[in-house]
């Protein structure tokens, strides 16, 4: 008997998100440990000494860290016809940059909302808020440019793909942590595509 | 006549470091422009208005960020007898959990060095920088435990792979940037693998 693979941290990270969408998307069976790198970090310790999520325990009982390593080594581990990846070269180069953006506006978003809600008020420090704020702004005008949804209403191929997935978690972050980004400077377009995304039965 | 590839950030950054050293590894010929994401902002605002390196313009025009995408295209894009990720299963997810603890400690190594570098003092926050402190510390011990050096001198195969360089230029970054955390976090282990692997035509 093959021991299920199991996915560790709160969905409510977009890097948790991408990886659970995207085991079912890729049709594996897997658990969910919902785990917090905040709340329950004694518990985390035992799993991942790093405290990071996602992890993701693997059916051999090795621990990967990170979601696009994880994610690597699912695509490799898939039946291809459920690759996330396209194996066309030019589709492939599209997609890893549409990624990047959307993993970009992850990492500042997350970052802008640390500073908001894991420091005291006083350790706030605007230059830095305003720095993130710039480059959020910019991320998403530029994603807005970038993205063309096709007439199947995906970006890449005609079914979802990892760019699909990326842009659609990190959209809905946005939505639910720092809404005022996300009312301001989300383009109709991209909340169109977040709204059909978030519909399908995979989110 | 193909452009050649073109790879924008300082190598101060485990993250661009790890790109070029990958370049060189996989034989490709590239240009190098060592633009900051704080010294330079209005030139890289140009090249990439998220502001964030490595940046990775390839022969045909298209910008990739994030040094795990960027290497992930490189990977398909690479003589396959130059790829740094192993084809056989087990060596590769052996690589992909070395490279998820060596990428999740750059992580909180920069994270530890933006707090002291990039803040004034007033605005750092003893707690955030604690918590970091315990991950690396935790992250290293976790490293040396997993860590098998072979007799050729690597980690995963008989030549150099990518959990060599993604481990080597982490730990160079500590020792650099954190050096009382490389004095007394490092192993003696993983200081003899650092001082081999940047004693190496490639580094």
């Amino acid at each position: 008997m093959v021991l299920a693979m199991k996915l560790i941290g709160m969905l409510d990270s977009p890097y948790v998100r991408r990886v659970a969408i995207s085991l079912k998307a890729m049709n594996f069976s897997f658990e969910h440990e919902e785990l917090s790198v905040f709340n329950d970090i004694e518990k985390m310790k035992v799993v991942n000494p790093l405290m990071k999520a996602p992890s993701l325990m693997t059916d051999e009982g090795i621990l990967l860290i990170d979601s696009t390593l994880i994610l690597e080594y699912l695509d490799r581990k898939c039946n291809e016809n459920y690759s996330l990846l396209s194996k066309n070269m030019e589709q492939f180069t599209k997609s890893q940059y549409l990624i990047g953006i959307a993993l970009t506006l992850c990492d500042k978003a997350v970052q802008l909302f640390m500073e908001y809600n894991r420091r005291p008020p006083e350790k706030f420090y605007q230059e830095w808020v305003d720095r993130i704020n710039e480059q959020l702004q910019a991320g998403l005008s530029l994603l807005d440019q970038q993205v063309i949804i096709n007439d199947a209403g995906y970006l890449i191929d005609n079914r979802i793909m990892q760019a699909d997935i990326s842009i659609a978690v990190m959209l809905k972050y946005i939505e639910k942590k720092l809404s005022s980004i996300y009312n301001n400077y989300v383009s109709k377009k991209l909340k169109v595509f977040s709204s059909a995304m978030e519909s399908t039965s995979l989110f």
